[in-house]
């Protein structure tokens, strides 16, 4: 019996170096973690993270601390059985569903508490979250979701289906827990970063082992991005993926211009083209600039923009983002709709890829879905008690028990 | 020359009584707003609102405090001259736009902030909030909006000559100032009422002079829906405009089977059946039911996503609130998209009404949009200076300078 006692919030700021997580809109973040500490009658600690840009991150604790309360006195597995009733009472609070609903504050706030929960679950039971996970029996992974407002897309006897479906032969897909899984590097492109850094990094990347990496694009001129995509996939040729990244700055005309103008440094994807909250932008883009995938995610708040986005064939690359949606378990349930669609889920990591790196090994083996490889961004590395083992790459397994998500005090 | 030199926050939280501004979804609301108060160099003060529910008001508040600092030392009428300029450049903060972006607490906050700028700067000239609308040119209203994202539906130099098409025949609509803009009650119908409650308001709306009122619906037990819809059309007769509310609650599958059975009815719109995020659903639901409209916007954040909801035809009435919106100005932004689809324009009040009745004027006699009517809930009434001046089923125009948005100390 490990019952939940106490909880707390951390409002943890983490100031960059200059140039460091800058793209076309966020020029100054200041990498910031809204974090939920919960403890047990027993002193067991989990720890959840929300990202934020470093403003406001005080106004997402406070809206942990209104929106946790009923997890005090529970019991981890008991809550954790029915954690899709739980979250969905937690997200429909009455009052505060009006500041969303299922986005913005409130949602990040429930981010950070359900990674708590999960974080707390594995360490009592004694294993990473990602065995915790692969653990569970098909049901039981069900009875994780809030899967409310999908019922037209999926319901839980299918989401459970899937799950059931790759059972079988999931032996074939558990190697990646001896050989990890890949990575892709964020920090060589960064936005404000200049032509000749970008170059150096990027060959730096390929040098440790990456063979995948981003470059932040989105400039007022738009020569400039196609520039510096040429400059970066000249220095790492043509055997590397390379992904390019508007943070949202276009307009659907400027999208449909500049897209076309990238076409031929021949992008993995193209994320984040235009604002969020525009599906049907994100259509009719997709349509024009296929094959190219459009990525999206990082700023989708929860599991119904995502079915919109999918419904709509608005994106083919999904990047759910633990750390926005309402935590492991909506990630998990965008992982089943884009499974569901065949669209590779390659994360966004607000966590910096402690938390997902657990995720990615989970969807892989037990829903079948694609190893792709899962974005890596070293800047808060050293905040970290579990620091993410990424070497030559690669993101090799973690052990320890836990969500990885524990920050140095 | 009026310069602001303070801007503070009231967290006004005003409990209601048992049953009052009760829906399918929000059980418990006590109506509250999160409120800037600017203040220039001599002494004129604006106010603005953000409705909440209570919980929360205060992160709301938080974020204004956050928001709204640039504002300091601008003199009102330069900072009006380019409010779409100022109000995007507070909008997309580097920093703060990660907690929406356009969105949530952190859109409610500027929400607030704009609605006391207006409100600060009819005051200053002396004049209702109506009027000052009416006597800029379509040049200077559209400089009040942020029309970025909307390039593929709207230009500005488009929403410049819908405003200009209407000049001319704009004293045939000026006749709404002296008779009034019609309203319709909300009050009769809270969802946790008894059958006989309703019955008894719904007679007693139409005995006071309205023409129309809406009903809540979205229970769990269908038949409790029909049977109430059945009771409050049979006493009102077929004359009077009944609408049908489910703030959210309905899944897909469910909002088709309700809305087939409240046919008969024959209510006026159908108001928020789904999630207000599910573009789709309501577009399949809006083909469904047609030719019965549904209604929304109450939880549209902003003026991205009514777009998609006018281009996906996933509504047909137009519910735009200036307290979730980013204010009066996109409020203006949401109702031009409105009129260039010829949609019908009826506000949802999280003011009670009282900015509002000066927003449909505007509309009605400024952008020619039909004069349809506009939600009256009472509950708030004697927390205002400037009280709606409702009689007869009519909101009779406000003549105090200002946007009537002044709360009681």
């Amino acid at each position: 019996m490990s019952v939940i006692k106490t909880i707390v919030t951390r409002d943890a700021i983490f100031p960059l170096k200059p140039g460091e997580g800058t793209d076309a809109v966020h020029r100054d973040p200041v990498y910031s973690y809204a974090t939920t500490l919960i403890e047990t009658d027993a002193g067991r600690r989990g720890t959840g993270l929300a990202l934020t840009l470093g403003g406001g991150n005080d106004l997402v604790c406070g809206a942990i601390e209104l929106l946790a309360a009923p997890l005090i006195d529970r019991e981890i597995e008991s809550l954790m059985a029915q954690w899709g009733v739980v979250s969905r009472q937690i997200a429909e609070h009455s009052q505060l569903r009006w500041l969303g609903p299922h986005k913005g504050v409130v949602h990040l706030a429930l981010a950070s508490i359900t990674n708590a929960c999960f974080d707390l679950w594995a360490k009592v039971r004694g294993v990473p979250l990602w065995q915790l996970l692969l653990d569970l029996s098909p049901a039981r992974i069900v009875a994780l979701l809030d899967m409310s407002y999908l019922e037209d897309m999926m319901t839980a006897a299918q989401a459970e289906a899937i799950i059931e479906s790759h059972l079988a032969d999931r032996a074939a897909r558990e190697g990646v827990i001896t050989s990890g899984y890949p990575g892709y590097d964020t920090s060589a492109g960064w936005f404000s970063y200049d032509d000749r850094q970008i170059a150096d990094n990027a060959r730096r990347a390929v040098d440790s082992g990456f063979t995948a990496l981003k470059l932040k694009v989105g400039s007022s001129d738009a020569e400039r991005d196609v520039r510096r995509a040429t400059i970066v996939r000249d220095t790492v040729g043509d055997d590397i993926r390379l992904m390019v990244d508007a943070n949202q700055q276009w307009t659907l005309p400027a999208a449909l211009d500049v897209c076309r103008r990238l076409a031929p440094i021949n992008p993995f994807w193209i994320e984040e083209p235009t604002h969020p909250d525009d599906v049907l932008a994100h259509a009719q883009l997709q349509k024009e600039i296929a094959p190219i995938p459009i990525a999206a995610g990082e700023h989708l708040p929860n599991r119904i923009m995502f079915k919109n986005y999918m419904q709509a064939d608005a994106c083919r690359i999904v990047q759910p983002d633990a750390l926005r949606l309402a935590g492991v378990s909506e990630f998990i349930t965008v992982s089943l709709l884009a499974r569901q669609r065949n669209l590779r889920v390659a994360p966004h990591v607000g966590d910096m890829g402690q938390l997902h790196q657990h995720l990615v090994l989970f969807n892989h083996i037990a829903l079948g879905c694609e190893k792709l490889f899962l974005e890596y961004i070293p800047h808060l590395r050293d905040r970290f008690i579990h620091r993410a083992d990424v070497r030559d790459g690669v993101y090799h397994t973690p052990r320890a028990p836990g969500a990885s998500t524990d920050l140095i005090d």
